[in-house]
């Protein structure tokens, strides 16, 4: 047990007096960093726990810090904490506050740690409690698409699908925009496993080489919440990889909510008029009370960059470095801070935007049942395939359908069925009922098409994958 | 089940007549996705059986497909076959040389499927046997980082932890090894978590609605070696995440293969002297015989931007898409191909860098008992400390000490027992012993440590875990 | 004057025997440099024409190499050209070549340089030339544009401008088109730039530190077409800020050319139906004939985020690269070919785009008179202000007639002049002729504005600044 | 002239009432366009004088709306200003006070004008002020390499050239240094030319259709200090070029700056002990007096990576973007601040640490002298080529002496003339005068090489250009 008079204080640290105004300029964090201070304290807490438990601390000097640590925490809390520039970062205003508060015996909290396991610790325990403040996003933007998909599913809402932007053939609704929520769930799949692969503390690592003194690395990692200690301490205080795949997740999730955002942006503009969006996600005009700028999802798309960018200089920031510790390491704070950010209010606006969002069911109609799409064509194709018509011929018999019907602005079942019935012999009566919207939906049961009971059963297996 | 005289053949395609020729030399892709020969081979075989199974096809005609199928394949591996631009992409190419081998019966093969899901599942099914390779690769070049750590565990060679690239304490070398070995681990975990979750096959989600044949997509995935089939057509045919999602993991990977490339290229200069690479690694002079210049580490370092750039060419032509299948998605495959090939020749240079290396221990021995270095410092302030010294005393002391030490050239411990009892009482005849470099490793004992007990055992779970 | 025998010929060259299969795969660069053959034998051309000014080089050696890499040029221009994988790049095959043909004395080409400066020479050369060709595809694209304007200005074509993807307010689709040469033309600007300031001569760097031979780089420079040698050795070699500025300008090219994709492609949607793309550069459905997918457009738009990585890519490689000459260099030209190439396929596509594109003015001038965009609020709001009506009242008054005009779906005219009066005594006849679109498009006469005149104008000052 | 009462107060905004909290979130941009208040001002300034002088504004009227944007621009310098959410941004920020200040009149700024031209205008003035601040710090720091060039120029300091991180040829101190100061001379350029190219008004452009009033845009332009107005509304609002270019002048600007600190963090090591760099741009141990972290120089190469994200950022955010405004738009700001941020912080950080640079001269000339170099081979290899020994034998020759003089750990010279005689009959006394460092640096004497005269010119010419 270290004697109560050692106490490693604010001397440890040598300060900024004397360094060219540019050098405390780009080394100065704590106007950033002050947004680890919860884990700094409960890194801190756990720490000297387990050096109370270790013998290295006694238990009175533990409990006296330990006190210090919460009244600092509630000095952070209340707003009164004063947040210095000199003291350069989180970890060393807190410590000085602590030790103007508790006395000398403050400066013992640093026993056998150093900064460098200090603030991977402190990094690592913010991105799990984000990570998972971010899935709870995700299950809210998944709610949001579920619920709108039963709603829709209900009322046999009936959309294009697309192919190049050209529509192809009918889709429900509600089976569109499962779509999105079967991509986000991956998206929540990819958030848990770089959690449960980061979950290893840092802490005992020290500057590198490991902690000179006896501590127990799995105290701590179980106190706060990790599966385990890292394994190997250069790699605990050099590694950012849990940074970068993090960064990763949230690239490929705002990827897919740009694409939800493009297509709110597409159908809500006048040409598609699919959907109405509701005013308290767009933005208007003083003079045209019907403006609705989808300022929102347009947001949401140009931010997918930002974050695109941030993986970026994570990956740079890494690329090339020897161990372990270096000063570079620095920029994993802010690019993951601004991505956490930028996702998080992302997924809130696009899960606001599904929420409010009115679909025009007669203008989805009307757009798949326009005179210059032909949707059917491949409904009657199949329908001669299947009578024995050898595919090449019943596409040349449908062509030429397709351009009689465009000549005369008529659906390809407006023809009648005499005009079908001469262009192939085996048509019968029920080809008309063969061409409609709902037999071709009807049609697509198997596994993942859009028939109704597929699309209900979809539903029901993704609420309970998201149940859990 | 399908008459037999049902070919959807060779006229189902329109084919590139009468395009402006930038369009066709945009459009055709056979140069580059030819690679996906077999995996469209194998698609389609379980394609061909599922339709048989599910009656659409007669048993024979299926056997006459398979069978087509197999001599396109021994053509191709025979070199032999006829890749023609006119034909487009690989698909096209073999189902047109199908069509020749089998006749009209070939075309059948298309029925109840697209492109859309037909591409898709081709490229996640190279993707998924890719990964594997890489997989392999990353455990031989983690087998190379185990052996090497052993070895010089064995030989108990010491290298100094640099912080700032500047020296900070002694560690083993082993130790430093197993840093690297750490971190390609979780690469490894990555590629793995990402197969898993791209375990779906998309074939039954056609052009993007579903199948409107009776067909079962189970079989497929199961006869392809997938979990399971999409759950919805149109993400089956629009999502590219599985690209995205492996892309980042080899970025990730990249930038661990970089930092152990710099560190031998710094390791293998004059002023370092800490490895002698391979001559089968490195490039030399005709007149400097003694020249090695580490070609194959900054090729890998320079490599890894180009996997950083791979991985955002995915992200942006993902970026506000809208559903289900655009062209835009063709850019999906040479990003991929690029990454595969240079993460897998990366690490083939690295494993037999690492192989090839000799380390010299004296060389690194000698840095760690360099006059300049004092990193016995931390030992004696921490022997002070433990002793009672309050800290702030214990760094005065040391500091002084070190001030003195520099000027005379001389180490610490060179000082003399005399002139440390001097500058504090607490020290005793031991505290020579405690500035040793093999006392300062064998203190850090505890998990993740670079103690030899500490690291003998890290290496013994390592390999148990690897050879799962 | 070097005597006659001094052949620096292949043994100059350590070569790859007893390399690892890895090392020789990573470093082997003929299969993408080869390229680089032209220039790399017109760079040698002027070498040593310049050692024979110079009397490093005898007149008649200094022919004979002359002689035989015309000799070598002629090969590879016929395809008899062996490369050869163990002669690794362009420069040591060409070479290899040259002394097979004209004896030792072909050895004598590399005095007084090395392989950094000549392959830095090389690369600058091949940039140079093609950033002339690109510009000429940025020319064709403008031309296509400006051709395109001056068709739509004459049939007095309107479009709807859209801010949000909403539409705003009427302009001339000449005035739009005007937009997209404006962006271009600066990319033509940035190419320009670039090729200036990388019109400096690498020749005479050597390896690094300047050749210790009495040549006369300006020689060289003046003989390549360069404005002028570099400057400095070190940086002859290392520095690659040419390329990565060049790939800027591609990535700006680029996103431009995405943007005027994007639109081609909304555009010929059924739902905006502003335009009719030709056959030749989208594709169809052999049973729908009217299909026209915009795979060209697509693959532009797609091929974007290809160029952003190319950048990225070598950002990334000279990112923390210590001087003079690292192989990670090597990375530059992949980089920079993938990129020319993107670059100018995508340019040819978009000016047979344009060139091909039927604007439909019909539907364009229907999404104006649409009775629910209400572009002529604005102008009705402009013309009360301008009679002395408050801002804030007039919006107001006209927000009211907005609200009736939707309730009974017509547009703010079809209120009629007593309604309108009614709502604002300073209403007087002329309001009606206020109202039109053809009036909303006039009034915006002044410099930039979309009024005819002005348009006019703005065609015959591009032709003219584009005909420079 | 617009009648007294016509203004077109806040009314003309329709405000966040009612909004949703996230929409509210992501839309308000105050707390970082605020940094462009002193823009914002000063195109209103220009805005009104150019109203009154096209007669659409009383004289008076313009009068006191100056007076009002000069005292809203008081309180912002004064920090009296009261920044407000709810007023989104700081145009409706400066409208909001100005209309406090100076009565409904203040409205009437925003005649003729829109959001979308004004902040076009705003952003392309603050980045034209701040590109060239950032001109002026690469100046700095190329004033600081020249002058370091100078003084170990006068010295004669040798450092050794390397190539692949590996000890090549001696070349001097001051040549190496100008070897940077090349390379950001060229990114000034680039500032230079994105500065000119972006030298357009967007003033007159309104929403995008050109504004509805009699103005006159290059009145607003010359005031502001643009070369001319932009020459399309459309593009004047849309295009964002001017964004990425000058992003992409800091992207390689970084690139430059983080290879200089690469070498001061290599050469701070203790392995090359090339330089101590100042304690005011290095952090230090409180135990170790003599420890000099690189934190400057390490930042600086890490946030290259950021450099490079935020440009990454600006092209995703317009790609695939169509014409004219969309608010993905707003991207554009954080990206460029921070850029400009960070690359403005790191010219200083790297001025600093060149200024106060001590370069060990013993140290370098060690390194060149070390036995193990054999930086002379290539000079003998030369002398004999000099005196007709060809090349492969002249190389053979040298390879042999290498290979003896490194087992008997001796130089070249060491070797003593016999040796060298006995190797090749050509060689005569003067061949150790040959092989002595002073000689080899001396030979260089042409265009761009390290000889003392030619390096003396070097730094003259460059502070010639720099001057101007």
């Amino acid at each position: 047990m270290i004697p109560v008079s050692l106490a490693p204080e604010k001397g440890a640290y040598v300060g900024l007096q004397g360094k060219h105004a540019a050098l405390k300029a780009i080394h100065v964090s704590i106007h950033f960093d002050r947004r680890l201070w919860r884990e700094d304290i409960d890194g801190s807490l756990a720490h000297v726990a387990m050096l109370a438990t270790c013998g290295i601390l006694a238990a009175a000097d533990a409990a006296a810090i330990a006190d210090g640590l919460r009244r600092v925490a509630g000095e952070i809390e209340a707003g009164t904490f004063d947040f210095r520039e000199d003291d350069e970062d989180i970890h060393l205003n807190i410590e000085r506050r602590l030790i103007e508060l508790v006395g000398p015996v403050g400066g013992k909290v640093h026993t056998g740690r150093s900064r460098n396991d200090q603030v991977a610790t402190d990094l690592r325990l913010w991105a799990q409690r984000k990570s998972m403040e971010i899935e709870a996003g995700v299950r809210r933007l998944g709610d949001a698409l579920l619920e709108a998909a039963e709603r829709e599913l209900s009322r046999g809402v009936v959309i294009p699908l697309y192919t190049h932007l050209q529509r192809a053939q009918p889709v429900l609704l509600a089976h569109h925009l499962l779509a999105h929520s079967e991509a986000i769930e991956r998206d929540a799949g990819r958030l848990a496993d770089a959690r449960r692969r980061a979950s290893e503390c840092p802490l005992g690592a020290a500057a590198g080489a490991g902690s000179g003194w006896p501590i127990d690395p799995r105290q701590t990692a179980a106190a706060l919440g990790f599966d385990r200690p890292c394994r190997n301490s250069l790699d605990a205080v050099a590694a950012r990889d849990f940074v970068a795949e993090m960064l990763a997740a949230l690239a490929i999730l705002m990827a897919h909510l740009s694409r939800l955002a493009e297509e709110m942006i597409l159908w809500s503009s006048q040409e598609f008029g699919f959907v109405r969006l509701s005013e308290t996600v767009t933005t208007g005009s003083s003079i045209m009370p019907q403006k609705r700028n989808p300022d929102g999802a347009e947001l949401v798309r140009g931010k997918a960059g930002r974050v695109f960018g941030d993986l970026q200089t994570m990956l740079v920031a890494i690329k090339g470095l020897p161990l372990a510790y270096n000063k570079d390491l620095q920029e994993d704070k802010q690019a993951l801070f601004d991505a956490v950010d930028t996702t998080s209010l992302s997924l809130a606006v696009m899960a606001a935007t599904i929420r409010g969002a009115e679909f025009d069911a007669a203008r989805m109609r009307e757009a798949i049942d326009a005179r210059d799409g032909y949707a059917d064509a491949t409904e009657l194709a199949d329908y001669l395939a299947e009578r024995g018509v050898p595919f090449r011929e019943a596409h040349g018999i449908v062509r030429r359908l397709c351009d009689e019907a465009r000549e005369a602005k008529l659906r390809l079942s407006e023809l009648g069925i005499q005009r079908l019935r001469a262009a192939s012999a085996v048509v019968q009566d029920d080809v008309l009922g063969r061409l409609s919207v709902d037999a071709a939906i009807a049609r697509r049961s198997a596994i993942m098409g859009t028939a109704s009971p597929q699309v209900k059963q979809a539903i029901a297996e993704a609420r309970e994958r998201w149940s859990k």
